[in-house]
């Protein structure tokens, strides 16, 4: 049986970056020698590196002064070290979610944090606005999209002071104003590639303007080297999540970039929350305006609740993987990145309309 | 030509593990799903990660005291968390090269720093003896394997204060006496897996003593859960890097564990060694007693400086590959890791003896 794989993350990837991956695990770059097993201190190995931040400044058209950074420890691990690198005295958060909250946590570490709004009263379920930034803040930070209540911010904001986004779960998949923010950085394991690698685009001068010593692992400076070659390279690297990334990359572009991408992604969202609006067994979760295209949260109706674990069974007996909603959310959540196709989000809402007809 | 793989990390990896890992590409655990596309909360998963630490505690005889983590970051992250999760006021270290180097730096954010014994003075050649370990140190670091020179500590040493050490570079390669230590960690890319996961061996009772706030991904305890199937799950881990050291661990214990592993590294080491010893035109660069079974460093005798190029191409065309030695030391270094085979060695050898004929 045909598998769709809604995964939250670690999640689908493009089939040719698999194929790929394979085929270097065998043998990278004619060595002899597979990409498990090769020195990364190798001419090969630094064109991927080169490469792959290339490919990361053409698909987001990343202006000069920002530097490209692929790290390991994931996410998490930014939580901490973007206060350690920016944070003089105070930062300002928006709090949408859980993984806002985690950041929130990890901020306060180095000193002020001022919670700018929250969607907390309504289970994160949209994005607070008419809020003002503080003036006095070192960074304001949000996560632009919510992978657990599924909502995201559609648009680049302007903030006075520099904007740091976790873009974890929707990095790559609309147009970014790249020059709008001081910091961007997620995990790898939603669109740009498997667990073991996060990304930070940020924008050189904001570094160094403490008086806080730093550990060589957590100052970006480390990770910064006069030469692309060797950027990123401060430690060993997690190679093959990079050149995953670097497979799955060279497939967005070849596909017509983050613009065509950002299309594609909001037809098969749209596909989704069509059949939600319409079939009187689901609601959506997320308020409309900030409903998520990557992550589709959704619960049965009402008068339906008790048709939950039926609809799990039905939908998990035709092939669909990953869709029970996180327990904070219950319900259903389907992922739908980048390399998810749209046949598999077409087979979903058949489904959905299916047990519809068999209620 | 046959390519014989000498690389001093990321390195040589066993032939089953990258055949389990290409399997596991295409379908993981028969889900229909690859690995690199499960979620890392998956059953099929939760058991692989227990399952590898399981191997660890069997292959090294792992306390039950102890934990085992899997962690981002590689070892340079532990450089730093090592002291934020044990120095109340000071530590004491081994300053055997470049790594322990790298430690020390990281150790002095948290507190004082006495260097024990430091073999600087003949470029970290050798490995100090006949020191005294001070008994008010919080804890006494030592980097077990030197990678770029070529030394090792053959033997667990006594220590009044808990034993913290860095073995990257031979863990796995001998059996260990785990209750003398505190705390084992290091990067998995030599011995037991690919670049991208640290492991981390932890006595838990040792974790907890300090006043100091940690962020939770630097606290060790946020990496340890009540259940072996959500260790090391704090966040999301390197799923593909664990899976393949799952893998090489299969295949350690498959050939008879460390205690057989040890012996053949012996063996391979003392051919090599040998033919150093034998050949005029090389000679060692480590102090016999110390002279590390994972990294051989030699260098061209005095007389045959010259010929150290004319070597290095000569062993290329025969397939040697990563033999040149780091800078620090110059000439040549082949490490010899537990996935290195014999007939590699065998072949470096003779390699070694051809070029003594021709000259």
């Amino acid at each position: 049986m045909k598998k769709y794989n809604f995964n939250a993350g670690p999640c689908v990837l493009p089939k040719p970056a698999i194929e790929s991956a394979i085929e270097a695990i065998r043998d990278f770059d004619n060595t002899g020698i597979g990409i498990l097993e090769i020195s990364h201190r190798t001419p090969g190995w630094e064109r991927i590196m080169k490469e792959t931040a290339d490919l990361w400044r053409e698909l987001l058209h990343i202006p000069d002064n920002y530097k490209v950074l692929f790290l390991g420890g994931g996410a998490s691990t930014q939580f901490f070290a973007v206060p350690a690198n920016l944070m003089k005295k105070k930062a300002a958060y928006l709090k949408t979610g859980t993984w806002a909250n985690k950041a929130i946590k990890e901020a306060k570490f180095y000193g002020d944090v001022e919670i700018v709004a929250s969607s907390e009263d309504k289970n994160y379920s949209y994005i607070p606005k008419g809020y003002t930034i503080p003036e006095d803040a070192d960074y304001f930070h949000i996560t632009s999209n919510n992978t657990i209540f599924g909502t995201e911010m559609h648009e680049d904001i302007d903030s006075p002071v520099p904007l740091v986004a976790d873009m974890s779960s929707d990095i790559m998949s609309r147009p970014v104003d790249i020059s709008k923010y001081g910091i961007i950085y997620g995990g790898a394991q939603k669109n740009v590639g498997p667990a073991g690698v996060a990304f930070v685009i940020v924008r050189e001068d904001l570094l160094g303007q403490l008086d806080r010593p730093l550990q060589s692992m957590v100052d970006y400076r480390s990770h910064i080297s006069d030469t692309e070659k060797n950027r990123s390279m401060f430690n060993t690297p997690p190679v093959f999540s990079i050149f995953v990334m670097h497979e799955t990359l060279k497939w967005l572009k070849e596909l017509g970039g983050v613009e065509v991408m950002h299309r594609m992604n909001k037809e098969k969202a749209a596909l989704l929350y069509d059949e939600i609006d319409r079939n009187t067994l689901f609601v959506g979760t997320a308020a409309k305006e900030d409903r998520s295209i990557m992550n589709v949260c959704f619960v049965m109706s009402d008068e339906h609740k008790d048709k939950e674990s039926a609809f799990l069974k039905f939908a998990t007996e035709r092939g669909m993987i990953g869709i029970k909603g996180h327990r904070s959310v219950g319900g259903f959540r389907a992922s739908i990145y980048n390399a998810c196709p749209r046949e598999a989000v077409e087979a979903l809402v058949k489904c959905m309309q299916d047990f519809e007809k068999q209620v």
